[in-house]
């Protein structure tokens, strides 16, 4: 039992939080100090949570969205009894290896859900898991499944398009498990909110249809009453809490500096004699701890129950949730995927490339049920959801989530499904509406989170609607980007083998890339082996002597490089064509492998309807490159690839003039 | 003078829009059907526009942010009387190289004031123009400049993020002559709106301190007394109207099909019957036609008005202004920076870069009055304040934008500041966080706006914030953006040229990118030349013999090179060290320049805090690269550094590696 003054819980926040930004020489103690007593609140009367068990399933998710004030969640979880966060972690805030990161980092086993930093992520993220708590709720009922998601949030998160994005649709969804409580301090980095905001940001909330409570935020019990109110309200809520920043900090409270002005030992002596904290650096008293240990055990008579329930359900129902949980896949999927493949080379149909995704994702509607997919308001021409059913607010099991025309929460929302676990989010856009996405794209490749970001409308092949509508430097951009597998199949057999490898890999995000027009088919017989998990191929290899040239291409151009080949082996140059559908994977492979591929020693032309950028790794000193520099234009797709110079009789001049 | 009955030229752009995109078998009616009536009342009887004279200064502007209904802007054009747009470029709508693209394409001379279609850009763009507009109005009053912003909006625009970021700014500012049309018909690409929205969208408005007034959206005197209304209020205006998606095709009206479903002639018989348009496709009574262009004629006699007092002026004023007109630079600027420069070489200080860019913008302060600086809630660790007053709701002649945590914002504001012409906008933030930016960034690319993109905070040398902070793949990922210079400065006296050729550089935008930490100087004595102008140079020639390695390097890391060479020198392997701080400009030089720089035959290794991708163009085949293998870490800088084996004597162990 916590005991009823909370006082000193929020002060040993607040100390530790100080002592830890003393000794690093910088931080940001506006939130840790500003929302202490919030903090004290939410985590000893509410939060449902185990530290003995970090990643109990049906825990309460708590997101510091304001990720600037780590020293906060550093502290909470030190005090609350998780074992990872060590005082002497916390001792090392900021130095090089410690679990005390300037921000956030994702860490699951020691409590920290996501990444957090760049603003608005965290409240998205939190989006995220809010939904994929209604989702699986309604797939596994309330036994197993029932949760709040909790994030902390500034003024920042609330300035920056994606809150607006996130608190338009989780009140749209009315996602009542959903509960944020906002550092009401009037401060940002620059100053007074009033250098850049006039409005009542907590109306925007109610125009939502959120439910608003707004409170004091040093005051602890009225903070516990708040929460209890909003756990009622079957409305997302917004704790608006009117807060100090640097609250206890005289020199700096409640100004500027109160965000991450230095901090020097005089300030952490002056706040103690303030706030009559006789305690020397980094010394939290016993009885105080006592009691968020305390706190720390008070879940635990629901977690038991909870695996109580768990037990006693039947066998093939536990197996189903604990499979989902682990993110294994069931048996039976990569069997569907190999005979979509075969098909595929016996019908030998020309297909857009998005349409062999969308038919991949109805077959896998029924095996993979975990599947939550959100698309940005692109339902028709991407065809992801004719196997599914709309997530609303009145159908929980619905796993399609119409996400209106917001990239940027898709992707976060996206991260925030993966984050939570029992999942599998795919986020669909154009490939050149990924520009909006992209800020999530990197959290989830920097936070390792098996997202799959599909892309349709590739290229120049996107055609009349022009140049804004085209990529040209987002496939480099991407394949830039660490721990992102990026995909680009030529055919339908390589979709299928594409969304193989998306499916298999687990250690970080993929992005599915498709043309929009028909593909032709490259691969004209059936193998079981999956081509493209060694990043590139030989599809067709030199005959009648030695390999003289090599046309390297991607997606939608190996068919162009399949007829380039044929008119050059035509005029006796033996001539191979490889295809490379995901350049990190091929990267990975043997030295030895990426030489017999290239073709060391030949003419080696890249193809790829995009710029050049990246290309010249793979092309050696008598490499070329046919396809785009610069933007594209608005014309039928045919003439563009002609207006471009991307086409067969290209290709082979290139070739010639390195021969 | 327009008739009394406006139907009829309503009807006009109905027709020619559903003819065009009859005959080009796609197009998106949704817009110009539903915004044909809106569209006639601001033209006929509310915009200040001369169809002979385009880019008259003081024009109002005008913006389709729902670029998808493009074809309302070509008819609105053709219609009025603007010379580019004849009816023959109508009937190539989609048709590769008409003026009539998929989606509006940047051409002021024809009317087109700016490229849209990424939804929410256009919308910001505007407010950047009105930015500019109230900024030029305080300077030099409204007889030369007063004029106001429409901009016409769908759904999309305002689900987007950006659209709340600039709602929320544009209250805040107080920007009153921004005026919104927003085509209020509860369709998207999806369907109905209530598939992904519930709130009272003009009710968000309201709260930002809009004035909100609602409209029959088909109803033109409604629309014309509406804007009346507008133009009076001092807040920004939303004329929210309501809207039959699809007006006139009674097949697909006020459905999703009314969106963009593929029309045919019989939709277009059966439009002409309902609405009692007897007319051929692509005809246009010649009374309508007449009317139109009178209506093109309504505002001569401001525009004669207005050039008269330009002409009136002082003889210095009048040239100052078109000065700025122009965009072209006022005598002495290049003196400022030579002078900052030749002093950077006599103090020999090491500074973070981006101090040096905050000094010589406020050595610019004085002498370039037409600079607008945005930055996004970082004004003490970017400092572009100092010289500037804030541009506020009070004080219109300050020049520097408090964006607030908004970059989306920042940046399409920049576009629409670049778009409006008589201001130089600069737009400020971290470079991590141009992710959130680079959407409007790639926009001011493709539209070849002179915006000025300063980034600070551009590696790991950001330190113990981590890795959500530290741009490892960002410099890959806009040197892949066609059209963008990205500018990254080795020392202080780069950063100086790297500033004059960021204003001189007219034809696009550039990314000034800077490091946080203390920069050696790397330039000893001081030139004339400016050296970075072509992109690399060879800062220290190898000794003792002919070259036998090349360090190649950029920013921060120039200065490791320069460790590095003096230690292999001194075991006696003749080694020069290039910088190369923008790549583009580089790549533009000749084949023999290039060459002799890189070093034919040479060791080269390429040296940069962030990851590989891209480097491999200039390392040739017996090259290396020692820089980052993924995202980066929280700790010190200089520890990070080590850690990552960024350090001469990696450097040197790389290039011995190859000898």
């Amino acid at each position: 039992m916590t005991p009823e003054n909370l006082q000193p819980l929020a002060h040993a926040i607040r100390f530790l939080s100080i002592d830890a930004i003393v000794r690093a020489g910088e931080g940001h103690q506006g939130v840790p100090l500003g929302m202490a007593e919030i903090a004290t609140a939410l985590f000893t009367r509410h939060l449902k949570y185990n530290p003995a068990d970090p990643t109990w399933a049906d825990r309460d998710r708590f997101v510091l969205s304001n990720g600037h004030g780590s020293m906060l969640l550093y502290t909470l979880l030190y005090l609350s009894g998780y074992a990872d966060l060590s005082l002497d972690e916390i001792k090392r805030f900021r130095q090089l290896g410690s679990l005390c990161a300037g921000h956030p980092e994702i860490d699951p086993a020691a409590g920290i859900e996501v990444t957090t930093g760049p603003l608005g992520q965290g409240i998205a993220n939190a989006f995220g898991m809010a939904v994929a708590e209604a989702n699986l709720s309604a797939r596994f009922g309330t036994g197993l499944v029932d949760h709040h998601t909790y994030a902390f949030v500034g003024d920042g998160c609330l300035q920056e398009g994606i809150g607006q994005e996130m608190i338009s649709l989780a009140g749209h969804l009315q996602l009542g498990k959903l509960i944020l409580c906002w550092d009401h301090n009037r401060i940002t980095d620059d100053g007074s909110t009033e250098l850049s905001i006039s409005e009542d940001v907590a109306e925007r909330f109610r125009v939502a249809h959120w439910h608003v409570i707004e409170v004091d935020g040093h005051d602890i019990e009225a903070v516990v009453a708040a929460i209890a109110l909003a756990k009622k309200d079957p409305r997302p809520s917004l704790i608006a809490c009117r807060t100090v920043i640097g609250s206890g900090l005289a020199r700096v409270q409640g100004q500027r500096g109160g965000h991450s002005a230095r901090l020097y030992a005089e300030d952490a002596d002056a706040a103690r004699e303030l706030l009559d904290w006789p305690h020397a650096p980094f010394v939290v008293p016993d009885e105080t701890l006592a009691a968020w240990r305390d706190a720390g055990q008070g879940s635990l008579g629901e977690h038991a129950a909870w695996q109580a329930r768990l037990a006693a359900l039947p066998a093939a129902e536990r197996a189903e949730f604990e499979r989902i949980q682990t993110g294994d896949l069931p048996q039976g999927w990569r069997e569907l995927l190999q005979a979509y493949k075969s098909r595929a080379v016996s019908e030998a149909e020309a297909k857009p490339g998005i349409h062999a995704s969308a038919e991949i994702n109805d077959l896998l509607a029924a095996i993979l049920p975990e599947r939550i997919v959100g698309c940005a308001d692109l339902e028709a021409p991407t065809s992801h959801k004719r196997s599914l059913a709309a997530f609303t607010a009145d159908n929980r099991g619905g796993a399609y989530v119409h996400c209106g025309v917001r990239e940027h929460l898709m992707g976060a929302m996206a991260n925030g499904l993966a984050a939570h676990g029992g999942v599998i989010p795919l986020a669909v856009t154009y490939l050149a509406f990924s520009e909006y996405e992209r800020p999530a794209m990197r959290m989830a490749a920097l936070m390792a989170l098996p997202v799959k970001f599909v892309f349709s409308h590739d290229s120049i092949g996107v055609g009349t609607n022009g140049p804004t509508h085209q990529p040209v430097e987002i496939l480099a951009s991407l394949r830039a980007m660490p721990n992102m597998l990026l995909m680009r199949p030529a055919d339908v057999v390589e979709a299928a083998e594409c969304w193989e490898v998306a499916l298999e890999h687990r250690s970080g995000p993929c992005s599915l890339v498709f043309a929009r027009q028909a593909l032709p088919l490259v691969r004209h017989s059936h193998v079981a082996e999956n081509r493209v998990r060694r990043g590139a191929y030989v599809l067709t290899e030199a005959e009648g002597g030695p390999r003289v040239v090599t046309l390297l291409a991607t997606g939608s151009e190996v068919a162009l490089a399949v007829e380039a080949r044929a008119q050059l082996q035509a005029q006796g140059v033996p001539t191979a064509v490889v295809s490379m559908p995901c350049w990190e994977l091929f990267d990975a492979q043997s030295q030895a492998y990426r030489e017999a591929v290239l073709g060391s020693g030949t003419v080696r032309i890249g193809i790829e309807a995009a710029v050049r950028f990246g290309w010249d790794q793979y092309l050696g000193s008598r490499g070329d490159f046919v396809g785009m520099a610069g933007f594209g234009l608005s014309g039928p797709a045919e003439q563009l690839f002609e207006h471009f110079g991307i086409t067969p009789a290209a290709i082979v001049a290139a070739a010639k003039r390195h021969l």
